[in-house]
C-alpha cells in the first residue's frame, strides 16, 4: 500500500526538501506518496513545519506520527488538536553546524580575536592568552545539542561545567541540575553556553539575578532561543561591564529590528540565526528513518515528551 | 655532585623561569645550580634563547645539551660552535595554544565571522556557511605542532589534507611530501595552515606559482614563521581576489613595522607572535626531564636533528 506523506511547510521549503526526501524515503523502500495537499483523513504522517498554514491536526485521524523538520517544537507543543506523535528533529547536520558556531565563538572570545580583527591603530600588543584549560565555560542545557557541543569543547581543553534542569550523567562532563546546581554553574564560568530548550520554565534563565551570579567580564553565547535571555537585563549588566561581550544567534523578534539596541551595542555580536540549520540531504533521512520505524511497529526516534514540552 | 646550569637568555625569561625552573629541577632530584653566570668549563647543560648574548659555544667543552627555550632553533641550528646535542622546545602548553589558535581563526574564517563582528550596516542575511565536512584544509607541516592541529581540525569534522617534506604516516589524516605533493595539497585547499619549520628549503613554500595553485579565494593562516611566504607574491594575490584572506601571526620582522602593507590590506589580520607561547610551568618540567635524561645516560627529547635543521 502507498503511504500518503503530507508536506506541511513553506514553498521554500519544499524546493529545498522535495528531492532529497523523496530520495530517502525511497533508499528505505517505503512506497509513498509525498504531497503538499491531501485529503486529511488519508494522510500517514505530517512532515511539518511553523512554515506552513496548518493548525488543525484533529481531521489527521489516521496519521501516525507529525515529524518536525525543526529542532525546536515549541510554536507547536502546545496545539490541543495535535495528538499525534511528535517528533523533534535531530539532524547531525544541524548538530555540527552548532558544534562549529560553538567552538569557533568560544574560541573567538577565548583568544581575544576581535582586537585584532579590528585593530586601527596597529597596536602590537603580544600579550598572549590564557590556555583553554585554565578558561572555564559553563552550557546550560545538556540535550543532543549541548552535550556534542560540551565534548567539542572538552577536547580542547576547555574545563567545561554541564547543567539542565534534570540530573544528566555525562561521561566527562560534570553535571550540576536543579535551581541551586545553576547558581553554582554560573558562578565559575568565563563563557556561558545557552542551549536549553525554550519552555516556560527556560524563559529568562539568564536574568538580572543569574547575570550577577558570573564572574565579571563573562561573555554569554546564545545560539539557543532569544526568550532564554532577559535582553533588557543582559543590556544593564554589558552596560555595567558585569557581562563582557554576549554574541547572540536567536532574538524574541527576527530577524532582530533595526532599531533594537542589540544592533549597535558595542558589546555585541549579532549573528542572523545560522549558528544550527537544519539540512535538507541529512534531515531527509532522520524523516525517512522515523517513516521506515512506523511501518515496523518500532519506536519512533526523538519523540516528544509533551509533558516537559520538548 | 651538583649540576651547574647556565640560564643564557633575557632578563625577562629570568623573571619568568627561575622559580619554575628550580622547582622543577629540585622535583627531579637533581642537586644543581642554576645559574646567569658561570664559567664555561664549568658549565653542564645551557638553558638557551636567542634573546641571550652568547654565541660562542666552543668554551663550554663540559656541557652535555643546549635546551632550547624556544620550538624553533632556525636562529641557533647554524651556529658552527655549537657542536653539543641541541633539543628543541616541544611545550605542551605551547602545542595547546597553538591548536586554539588554529582551531580559532579556521573557524573564524569557515563561519564567516567577521562580517558579523563589523556589520555597521546591520545586515540580517541568514545563510548558512557550509559545514565543517564541506570545507578542505590543507596542514603544510605535520611535526608536532602540525599534527596536533591537524587532528584537532580533523576531530571537528574538517577534512585534512597534510603535507610534509618527507613522508609521514599519521592515522587519520592522509599525508602527501615532496613538490608533487604540495602542488596537489594545495589544489583543494580552502584554508591552508603554515606549521613548517623556517629551514632553506621552507622558505617561500608559499609564492607566486604555489599561492595560484589554490581554489580561488582560499584563505591563509600562517602561525608558523614569517619567511615561509614571499610577503610581496602574497599582497598580490590578495589584491587580485586570488587569496580571500590571510591571517598572519608570524613576519620576517617583529614587531611588525608600521609602514607594512600588511596592517592596512582590508584582506589581512595580524596576530602578534601570540599563536604560540612557551609557558614556563609547563616548559620548565620538559627542561628539567631532558637534563635527568643527561645524567641517566638516556636519549634527549626533541633532540634537533643538525642536517634537516630542526
Amino acid at each position: 500500500m502507498t503511504l500518503t506523506i503530507l508536506f506541511a511547510a513553506s514553498d521554500a521549503n519544499w524546493a529545498e526538501y522535495a528531492a532529497p526526501l523523496r530520495a530517502a524515503i525511497a533508499a528505505k523502500g517505503l512506497p509513498a506518496t509525498l504531497t503538499r495537499e491531501a485529503a486529511p483523513e488519508q494522510v500517514d504522517y505530517i512532515i511539518y513545519a511553523p512554515s506552513s498554514a496548518l493548525q488543525d491536526f484533529a481531521p489527521y485521524t489516521r496519521c501516525k506520527a507529525v515529524l518536525s523538520l525543526w529542532a525546536g517544537v515549541e510554536r507547536i507543543v502546545g496545539n490541543a488538536s495535535l495528538t499525534q506523535p511528535l517528533c523533534r528533529m535531530v539532524d547531525p547536520g544541524l548538530t555540527e553546524g552548532m558544534v562549529e558556531w560553538v567552538v569557533g565563538h568560544t574560541l573567538r572570545h577565548h583568544l581575544g580575536m576581535d582586537r585584532h580583527i579590528v585593530n586601527p591603530g596597529h597596536v602590537w600588543d603580544p600579550t598572549c592568552p590564557p590556555i583553554a584549560r585554565e578558561r572555564p565555560v559553563t552550557m546550560l542545557g545538556m540535550g543532543e545539542l549541548g552535550t556534542a557541543c560540551a565534548r567539542a569543547l572538552a577536547a580542547l581543553n576547555f574545563p567545561v561545567t554541564g547543567w539542565s534542569r534534570t540530573p544528566k550523567q555525562i561521561p566527562g562532563i560534570p553535571c550540576l541540575h536543579g535551581d541551586t546546581g545553576l547558581d553554582q554553574a554560573l558562578s565559575t564560568a568565563q563563557i556561558v553556553v545557552t542551549l536549553l530548550p525554550r519552555t516556560p520554565e527556560t524563559e529568562n534563565t539568564l536574568n538580572a539575578r543569574t547575570l550577577s551570579l558570573l564572574p565579571k567580564g563573562a561573555v554569554i553565547l546564545n545560539p539557543g532561543r532569544g526568550p532564554l535571555i532577559d535582553d533588557d537585563a543582559l543590556l544593564a549588566a554589558l552596560d555595567a561591564g558585569q557581562i563582557g561581550h554576549a554574541t547572540l544567534d536567536v532574538f524574541r523578534v527576527e530577524p532582530l529590528p533595526q532599531d533594537h539596541p542589540f544592533w549597535s551595542h558595542p558589546r555585541v555580536t549579532v549573528t542572523p540565526h545560522i549558528a544550527a540549520d537544519t539540512r535538507a540531504s541529512s534531515a531527509s533521512h532522520v524523516i525517512a528513518e522515523n517513516i521506515r520505524r512506523g511501518e515496523a511497529g518500532e519506536a519512533f526516534l526523538h519523540r516528544v515528551d509533551r509533558a516537559r514540552g520538548y
